[in-house]
């Protein structure tokens, strides 16, 4: 919804890396999470999100699914690193008009999905605002030590490649903003639940501990996620918009011109699958973990030499992208 | 400032501890930090805290106190455990009125303090709000395995003990309210400053691992804090008044009518000094600690069979103390 200021964005960005003192535990503040050393042969991964109602969901959602997106951001960090979760800490600044009703429902939303993604919430802290549901939550998974995929590691000549489909969610944002349009009513209900509800690709991130040579998760943008990988790897990238995979549903939305069309797909935010790369030798096993988890991996383009990422159309020619995707400190959203 | 309403965290208290799926790294939620393995002979301590513009610090205090004040009110709970500092992640969610000068200010406080107590910013993220400034930040330190001090084994019989002074905060937050009535301007300056900016006792809460038996932070006020403590042990406190120790400007302001008195000592939040309990034999350590770090200890009560929290008077009378200090979920304030 709100888009921050992204010279500011930059700012803080600039004024913040001091302050890892240069631990490698921070990875320098430009990845998904930070490691931390675990017991002997492993790593704890550790991301921390917030969200506030009115920016990062509307305040009239129902509290349980608030609680799931809450939690769900964080373990697609984790699962982009191939990160098992294990923990959450949780910090919740409550207004005065939340009540008994909407607590237990929070509860149980979180309690369902920490039953479902196999996690505990071993700490955190409640207070009172005057202002709007403000919501933060720590996630600590378990990866074996050395194992965990970084954005910064991508290599000259790898294959880009993303999981599932691209920019439902931000189609889905269009919906419940009202501006379904003509969309057919199935197609906006299954965008608007991909909006709503993220399903972070934890059994995908595991699987590609061996195979990929780096990866993050999509959730400020396509094109502007990739900006952020292979500039942490020194790099750039061309991706070829025809590849970019659309569900039906998206594709039906591009087709009736949901908000800016391929543009919004490919730079709004809330994806969160996997972009990853990896050698090209790589494909056929990408081929294989693709259906035993019956999920689509689509190779949609590579890493070179430079430094940005070009999209191209159907002639190989570069096309311009004017939204870039919206950016968070240390990018770990 | 503001008092969150004590049922309404008592319901949250009940409903999120499910949520711990019956972990050990929880400790129930019930103490000031949770427990994960670390690398060999280590457990990580990880603590996490919000604070609110308007609820817990004045919209208007200096950047680089806020920045301080959020580290700080973590290091204190890390303190109280035995645990060493060494990493933060921090969530901020700023409103659009933070400027590049407040985020530099923001940014030095936090990077002097992190030099000062040796921990490193390893990640977070910044986000916008509609509402006040809103920070949270999750604080780890690393602790011999076993020899955290936890608020659940006070024993039967143990002295309790206070590092510092109470109630300074309490009066200083009555000065920062413009409520420092005849209170002489230095007394009232050197309570402002407790309010403002905490002290954590990191190198008390070191030496007491080998000698205190249980051990918390007292941020939410002295005797509801310790009720937390005995509770979480199974077990009764008294305290007698007298041996409360105050400062020569909590002297001052109580002798000037500030607040509601000696009620507003004891019960007033953001002490952040050293709650624990130990046997009588520890009392020459205590001493010897207390000459090594130039820091007064007191002798305040004992630890008895039974459940809550009396304090006695002169004669050795209960009294009746209205304030019960406000809580936060967790008690991890």
């Amino acid at each position: 919804m709100g888009t921050p200021d992204l010279d500011e964005f930059d700012l803080i960005a600039r004024l913040f890396r001091p302050l890892t003192a240069g631990r490698p535990e921070a990875l320098g503040l430009a990845d998904d999470v930070a490691l931390i050393d675990g017991p002997s042969g492993e790593q704890w991964a550790m991301t921390a999100d917030a969200i506030v109602a009115g920016v990062h969901f509307f305040p009239d959602d129902p509290a349980g699914l608030i609680a799931r997106k809450l939690l769900r951001v964080n373990l697609s960090d984790l699962a982009a690193k191939g990160a098992e979760p294990r923990f959450a800490l949780l910090t919740c600044c409550f207004p005065a008009d939340v009540g008994s009703d909407w607590l237990a429902e929070f509860a149980a939303g979180l309690q369902s999905d920490c039953a479902l993604f196999g996690l505990a919430v071993i700490g955190g802290d409640t207070v009172a605002t005057p202002g709007p549901l403000c919501l933060g939550l720590t996630a600590i998974g378990s990866v074996p030590r050395g194992k965990a995929l970084l954005r910064s590691t991508a290599r000259t000549g790898d294959d880009i490649w993303v999981s599932g489909s691209i920019g439902d969610a931000a189609f889905g944002l269009q919906v419940a903003l009202g501006k379904a349009g003509s969309l057919a009513d199935d197609h906006a209900d299954w965008l608007l639940d991909r909006y709503r509800l993220p399903q972070p690709r934890l059994r995908l991130g595991k699987l590609l501990r061996d195979v990929a040579h780096a990866a993050m998760d999509v959730s400020d943008g396509l094109l502007g996620d990739l900006g952020h990988l292979v500039a942490a790897s020194g790099l750039a990238a061309a991706v070829e918009l025809a590849r970019i995979p659309l569900s039906p549903a998206g594709q039906a939305a591009l087709a009736v011109g949901l908000g800016h069309g391929w543009r919004t797909a490919v730079s709004g935010g809330d994806d969160y699958e996997i972009l990853f790369t990896a050698p090209p030798g790589a494909a056929a096993a990408i081929s294989a973990i693709s259906a035993q988890l019956k999920l689509k991996i689509s190779r949609i383009g590579c890493i070179t030499e430079g430094m940005g990422v070009v999209l191209l159309d159907g002639e190989g020619r570069e096309m311009s992208v004017e939204h870039a995707g919206y950016r968070h400190f240390a990018g770990s959203a």
